[in-house]
């Protein structure tokens, strides 16, 4: 059995999801565990993890839509609106989704389906500069 | 320390809720394992997992409803539709569920409170089979 | 490699958040274990969890704020509703945000980013007791 952790960042352009797989699938591969789960954690409570359709673009761009109204930038009644108005909307939507997932790992592989990418999804207006941590466990 | 992957499949009915818990117990036991964990995860975008009250079926059935308010199917304005008014909005309702969970456990025993069950929520309208791996580690 | 398992129990005084980051620390610092993760685990389908900003209470208020409008109590048309208005929507809050989570460990810490701190988040009115289950597994 070995467990080992690992970090790496992406600059993001603004809102929306980046596929962050690749980056994922290599710490599993350096690691050498054949068997065990790996662990993406976003370190940020204005950014988060989806695992999601990676084959049609349209299907992200919906997305994004969706929030826009789920989550609406210019809503009232916020307080926490010191640093803009997608400040407070964006851990609102980090919420929504995820700020850790773990894959199971069988044969050196994530066990990710034939249309799941792992993505994050930056929800601030801004580019941002944002770290991942990664923890594999297995044997 | 062990760390063993496995999956099954199950055949949903359409839109809802199945409970996957005895299927989860069974790798469990299987696995030897005392003191751990399970993840359980879903290799699929447009079905999910939620953890969820097993006691009162109408709990379920609300479940349901709120899902087809928050995320109804006749919204306009989504571009990924080739596959119907479903399609999308059950890449939506799994990204505001879970694709994974991860449960402790203790004495080779999910801790699962007394109310929780393990789900898989389908949001196809017609039925699927739907995969599930599962990746039990410790000792 | 080791696998330990715990549980603690937290007092809440009705609906809201309550940082419960010092008390999953203090599991993991007696653990011994320097690289692997921990998976943190609500045993109850009316409270839930959140990693969220720990910095400025207002992006807490506005959370509950939040969570008060897209999952409001006094919606009709839920059929669960034998323990109050409060109860079918904490299932609903719940299945919006977390039951698990698993964080990175590296050198016998946490990988929290600078802003996060682990909440429970009670959707109840009344106050209520709640159990958490916490499992480390690592070297």
């Amino acid at each position: 059995m070995t467990a080992t952790t690992a970090s790496f960042t992406i600059r993001t352009r603004g809102k929306g999801t980046t596929d962050i797989t690749p980056a994922v699938a290599d710490i599993v591969h350096r690691s050498g565990v054949a068997e065990g789960t790996v662990t993406v954690f976003v370190q940020h409570t204005s950014a988060s993890l989806v695992i999601y359709e990676n084959a049609d673009p349209t299907a992200r761009a919906d997305l994004h839509t969706f929030f826009e109204r789920l989550v609406p930038d210019d809503a009232t009644g916020y307080t926490h609106t010191l640093e803009g108005p997608d400040d407070m909307t964006s851990h609102l939507r980090m919420v929504l989704t995820r700020t850790s997932e773990t894959i199971p790992i069988h044969r050196r592989e994530m066990m990710l389906g034939t249309w799941q990418g792992i993505y994050l999804f930056e929800h601030r207006a801004q580019p941002h500069t944002r770290s991942i941590a990664v923890s594999v466990v297995g044997v």
